[in-house]
């Protein structure tokens, strides 16, 4: 319906504004959209953000005072106790906590998760249901269209890793907590299981791998887990949303998957795919996951966010419902 | 002096029977030795091996028992109790095991480590001594040098990572006990601290990288445990071997380091890099860890262990001093 | 409808005989097939053989002897005088030559061409048509997955590329000699143009570059060439095969493109993409040619030949349709 | 002895200034040097510059007018015709040149030439020499290090290649045949001979390949082309020059050869590898050329023509004797 974003794109075409790094051709009708500037002008209900974080704090607030409904990719307002982290098979019913924002007019901030965090805590919830998780260690050796463009230097990549990723342990390390957390009369109460993160980057195009390694308060057997993954059904799935994968995660028994290039993709790149489970000497379990980071760790994410949000008919505030995005 | 291998390569000469993929030439005269085949004719005393562990075993056996010492770099005698697991900076004093093997003539088996144990036991090894090791988990991302030649398919490491490498994680899991137990009448007491490891292979020429948290007995500050690396000196820089680095390890303060390419070939490859060390909210402190798969990881090793061997007057049997290789 | 192979994999199920290294799942009934044997003893009339070259020659006779039509992507009959090269847009009418094969029962056998000559025919055949080409220089940037699994060693393509691929540069200098000949009394005259081809390996999973620099004998400008390529149809468009795509070439005006990650997909694979024309110092014009080496240059064209075939009502002999794959 | 950047560095520790991304460790005694200002205010005599080419311009002017001599790796003087475009194998003579330049005090202008153009030349020279070039297509297959830090994202790099670099085809095509024109009482008369270029960029680090093939006038033998290159000498080699390879060009024999990861440091990086020689359908000869682009490409043929200088004593004006860099 619109697109909106800084002085140095506004009044472009979009197809001018853009760097469009996607495999598939930008369609014609998009491309000449004109770009306007993020102030909350637009007709229309909800607005997805996917600002930068050194702006998008300001920006998303004055879209929610004047009555819009951010959906946000950036990281600002995760924390904030009045704000939905969400991930609609895990914690739907965190929604109820926009209540509290105070916005006027049907204004709330709804954020998605880090992409890292996001496939995390798809896989960690069957476990978390069935056999409570108390420590979590893990590795990721994560994407980098992540990092946008220009992004990592090629110099970084080729025969090369990269041991740290600014912010992003501190993300994985605290996000869960929230999203995994009891919603209680004041707020949301983190959960208690403490997370260790070392976040890498490889080269790969798409799809986070994270070696995780979990201890649990309650004893599992190996095939009470795959099965617990395997039938793991959340809100979404219920509700049948229309982004929704079937299946939110899939246990692969091949012995050296999954891999990013070969299951990135499963579910449209909505379902997280596990393996590897094996007994860990130092915890109790651990296994390989892997998630579409641009898909599931972002964009599918917040579009599933807004669908939980129009099948629970918190929209509606009056008549007009389109949804325009903060570029 | 000599060079020995299966029939298949026997017979030609050594810049035919090779596939050289190294980045320096082939030195004319090796190019033109003739390859032998494996058995115990050769007029020396020393033999490297870096037979496949298909045939390893028992030929690395068939040249103890006829009075060669063999240093092994295949996996099959790793375990056995008198044999020793050797990295000179860390249990030189294992050598004494050979006294236990029984060969006649001065024959013994000596083996060095899995590449990726290497690195980590060198890692370990001054924080074990400081402040008590208890438990290990450690991910690692691993060049693809050390699978050898076809080795790894292009297909499964361009825009990918493959999370499984067959018996590594079982090896890393094992043979840091030995490598770091303590040396007593009956043989070497395994060290009782447990470790976890899961290997993943990414798409880096050399240096395997290594994910690394631990819990310690004994309260340690960041300083002293940077201190501890920087300052480690074991028997093979007292004893100021060839082949010793000045520095067994190096801490490295940049956030972003160690990086395989920046940084594998430090102390021409035997110098072991650390670096983000920081608090584990699992177990300790947690940090990354980089080692040169094939110098340090194994040929590197496997060297200085001749040299520690040399020094220790162990080889002195007659009057043969040179070495061969088993290819 | 049927699978063969080799008495390696007859008997098996396909989803066990197989490496499955496609980023969408294996169907499951097409994993439970089972595999037969090589014989002409299937239940059905077309073949597609994705035979190795050692061996394809012969089944594939055996196949056309016992009254089959094959579709071949195999090497072997490509050049024999009576046997179609095809590329559905290019040389429709080279079918004719079916009629010389002597088989009898309908048996025919069919090829379409290497998976380099089928882009760079497309790319020339537009010009070729208005222009007519005197000589071609072209170098090829091709991807790995071509060369099937575990093919080329993930050493050769990490920090390198490899200026060789066997066989390839004598077939892209004399299939499209045959594919662009003229069809006379006696059979295709190769055309008289001639073709200079450098064949390079790149670390690209899919997608073939060719940088070409072409001769023409009329003048061409610029705009003339890129309309020409823009509005190409061939008897595929004008047939409307099924597998056809609405444009076989692209021109696309970004100084950067095409690249093989951005565009190789472009036409579901079937549309190759040509970029940067500009002037040659030495011939005349020289551009950039990408084509999905996998899609439009192997199956997408194989199965386009069948579409075609089937379409001039050529396999009518009886009442049996279905097709099966010789793998 | 000094060097000098812009004012974003100037006065800062050149530890500090520069992104270090060598392999080997910066050493500590040129970290703690003080970047002054490019000015020309040092007590030196030699400059190398290594400027971006949106400041070069002035600032070697600048410092050529104050009597420095300058040795530049940017592309604004170039193609002056008072310039030397310098390749000590190929044109020493054309250190002459200088001596119109006009500049007092010893002050002058040297350059060399483009990463590309230099490992081409060399391959082309022996043939030149003999043969007589006449026309050359050339087809660049280049390492990413040249472009510097960050330089190309990884996102263009990782499962792809860019089929175009800004201003590298025009450099390929004019600058050759300056280098390899003829110096006369004018100046230098290009050469006659035309080249086409196509650049492309691949994953690679360091050394870029270059498919080429050649009209010569004289009729060649392919043992005769072989032998010109392994047996050729410049006046490099017979001043004997420090940094000078032993051999400037070396043919290997192996079909697949050269290979950048493998080859690129012959001859410490100084050293053009050739391979695949064989006749062109088109032009006459075709064969692969690598050359490592930062050594052989750029610092190490700025240093050679330094060397030459000193050698040829163009550089005694007065008593000082130290070179500075440019960043």
């Amino acid at each position: 319906h619109a697109l909106a974003a800084s002085e140095r794109s506004a009044g472009k075409a979009y197809g001018e504004a853009v760097h469009w790094g996607m495999t598939s051709p930008l369609p014609t009708e998009i491309a000449s959209m004109k770009v306007e500037l993020c102030k909350p002008i637009q007709d229309c209900r909800l607005v997805f953000s996917g600002l930068d974080s050194s702006v998008a704090g300001e920006i998303e607030e004055s879209y929610a005072r004047a009555g819009y409904i951010v959906i946000s990719n950036a990281r600002n307002h995760r924390m904030d106790p009045n704000v939905p982290l969400l991930v609609p098979e895990v914690n739907a019913d965190h929604l109820a906590l926009v209540k509290e924002q105070g916005y006027e007019n049907g204004g709330m901030i709804i954020t998605n998760p880090n992409c890292s965090t996001i496939g995390l805590v798809l896989g960690l919830k069957p476990l978390h249901d069935l056999f409570e998780i108390q420590e979590v260690q893990v590795t990721t050796l994560q994407a980098l269209s992540g990092a946008g463009y220009p992004g990592v230097p090629s110099l970084d990549l080729i025969d090369n890793i990269v041991p740290f990723i600014s912010g992003e342990e501190e993300k994985v390390e605290t996000e869960p907590k929230k999203i995994m957390g009891m919603l209680g009369e004041s707020g949301v109460q983190l959960a208690s299981f403490s997370i260790s993160a070392q976040c890498t980057r490889v080269p790969v195009i798409d799809g986070h791998s994270a070696c995780v390694s979990v201890r649990l308060k309650n004893k599992a057997r190996k095939e009470e887990m795959i099965e617990a993954w395997n039938h793991f059904q959340g809100e979404a799935q219920r509700l049948k949303l229309y982004s929704a994968p079937k299946y939110p995660l899939q246990y692969l028994s091949h012995e050296a998957y999954p891999q990013p290039r070969l299951h990135r993709n499963a579910g449209a790149g909505m379902t997280v795919s596990v393996g590897r489970l094996r007994p860990c000497p130092v915890l109790d379990w651990k296994f390989i996951l892997l998630s579409h980071n641009t898909i599931r760790g972002a964009a599918g994410t917040a579009i599933l966010n807004a669908e939980l949000l129009i099948e629970k008919k918190m929209h509606i505030k009056n008549s007009y419902h389109s949804a325009f995005a903060l570029l």
